[in-house]
């Protein structure tokens, strides 16, 4: 399997995944606009394993006690409850041969989109989806992420983990069972970049992390949607999509890495009750939501870890899409009123 | 009516205009994705000119003759060819206080989108889009840009001027009456300042415009589409979008205010058989185009105007989003084959 081929914008610091592993004839597409629809068989389904890849990552479950099993992992075992497998048709695929960190740029891998695309499956449940998750599956899920990023970023070509999830065909999820997407990349992301500049430029500045100084600004704002002892979730000041929301930890933490037992059961709690109050606010929409983090320790004073819940309510069009300039027809105060209310009827 | 409001994010150079002038209530997007469709009266009509504001520019019909008239632009004609409107719930309205041009972020102005949108109806036919027009309307359509820019430019609260268009309701077009929309905005927006910034330091280390460069490094690429004398249209080296092109005039200019009259009726030719290839080829799909250029003389010798397409043919997801690095299934260089190979069957 050759690599994807990885490409800068020959004037702005945009990076693009030439995906040759899925690729397709431009007359594919004039087929798929007139024959959408879902394949009847899923995949992603119990009893379905021989038809992905073998699993990275399995948690079983043995006689009613969960055990991660990594050894055994490669095999194609039938009674998981979480399963992360490598992506059939990876954007990034793991290096062939020794692969010269010092610099991406360098050596034969430059321009190959060297990393890891993993599919995490978040439940046997086909529509076991985090807003009607069983809380103790939800917390298998967290857990997941967390192996994964602890293992992918041990990878020395690694610099940064996004993990995030589609929710609705609209918002480009093509397999409707519950899972989430995992995809490693040779460098750190221009969104994630300029955020933990701007991040070190602020702490710099004010001699103290930006998001722990929103979270004490923003705390009696009415943009809070609910607050409880380990997170804030809140619609941002400057929110780009309708109803877009953010859940931030309390404590100051570069990454998930090192949440506890209690912060994990709090994150599915409230990720679990937001992501219901949108769904119920607004006849369940499709979303996409993306952890920002970092890996680079040298960061971890500066940079502060949270999730970003983006509902496709609107669609980024001509001016968005030449200008990167945002119109919000819903202004985030209504979001989080309406938000709140739902939460708490 | 108030001013819609500007909001900066709290860490990135990122704009949104909090819309409230077409403030939407979060429950109506569960009715609307429930209930979609068009209306079945088209307000851009040739006879429904009552349905909309009165023009700010219309092109006449006089026995043949075309006039450009902006004194009875007031007026409600009907026998128009080509006619601006205010937009009826603009993301950008003018000012109604004489505006501190010297600081945006200063005065009474502080977070007001104080700007211009309108709406350019191409052509009385309702299905006059580029690919399918006459060579005379779309000249017109042309001469229109430029007209609009010229105009608002004058303004000295007006930094940007964005000229773009929406095909297709998947593309963000809520009327399908071939339009296409205008926003002047009270600064330059992110993309086209690190263009901008990118471009100036381009040429500063190469002593050449970038845009230049590249049209000469490209035309023998196979990444060309096709050229004329006055233009290069060209799948980009990295391409966001599958069979993304961008048509780039081959006489340096920072916007397209100076077009002689050749100039313009080969960027019609250019941009209707390009726009045509890509019917063909893809069923009609969605996109959205956009021109990127610069009203900052300052910038002269540096920017190069250009239009961008961006085929509505994948969708940004949760990578996308959170992270600014795009996946792109066709290959630029195949696009290009392909779309050659349409455009000269």
């Amino acid at each position: 399997m050759p690599y994807n081929e990885l490409r800068k914008d020959f004037l702005l610091d945009r990076w693009v995944v030439i995906a040759t592993e899925r690729a397709r004839r431009p007359t594919d597409f004039a087929k798929r606009r007139t024959e959408q629809g879902q394949t009847s068989i899923c995949p992603l389904h119990p009893g379905n394993e021989h038809m992905t890849p073998p699993a990275v990552l399995l948690y079983l479950n043995s006689n009613g006690k969960i055990i991660k099993d990594k050894d055994t992992a490669t095999l194609r075992h039938k009674n998981w409850v979480i399963r992360c497998i490598p992506n059939l048709f990876p954007a990034f695929a793991p290096p062939k041969v020794p692969f010269d960190t010092s610099d991406i740029m360098k050596t034969d891998n430059f321009g190959h989109a060297v990393g890891h695309h993993e599919v995490l499956v978040e439940s046997p449940n086909h529509d076991e989806h985090p807003a009607n998750a069983e809380l103790p599956q939800l917390v298998h899920v967290i857990d997941a992420y967390v192996d994964r990023l602890r293992d992918l970023s041990a990878n020395p070509y690694v610099k940064y983990i996004s993990i995030f999830r589609n929710h609705g065909q609209e918002a480009g999820a093509s397999l409707t069972h519950a899972h989430s997407q995992i995809i490693a990349t040779p460098f750190v992301p221009a969104i994630v970049e300029e955020e933990i500049q701007a991040s070190k430029c602020y702490s710099n500045q004010h001699c103290k992390c930006a998001f722990c100084d929103l979270i004490e600004k923003e705390t009696n704002s009415e943009r809070v949607i609910q607050e409880n002892d380990h997170f804030i979730v809140l619609a941002p000041y400057a929110s780009m999509n309708p109803m877009e929301f953010w859940i931030i930890p309390k404590k100051h933490a570069i990454n998930p890495l090192n949440m506890n037992t209690a912060e994990k059961e709090s994150f599915a709690k409230t990720l679990k009750s937001s992501l219901r109050s949108l769904k119920d606010l607004v006849n369940d929409p499709p979303y996409n939501y993306g952890i920002h983090l970092s890996i680079d320790k040298r960061m971890q004073d500066f940079y502060h870890w949270h999730l970003e819940v983006y509902p496709m309510l609107a669609i980024w069009a001509g001016f968005e899409k030449s200008t990167g300039v945002y119109i919000n027809t819903v202004t985030p105060e209504t979001a989080a009123a309406e938000l709140r209310k739902t939460l708490n009827p």
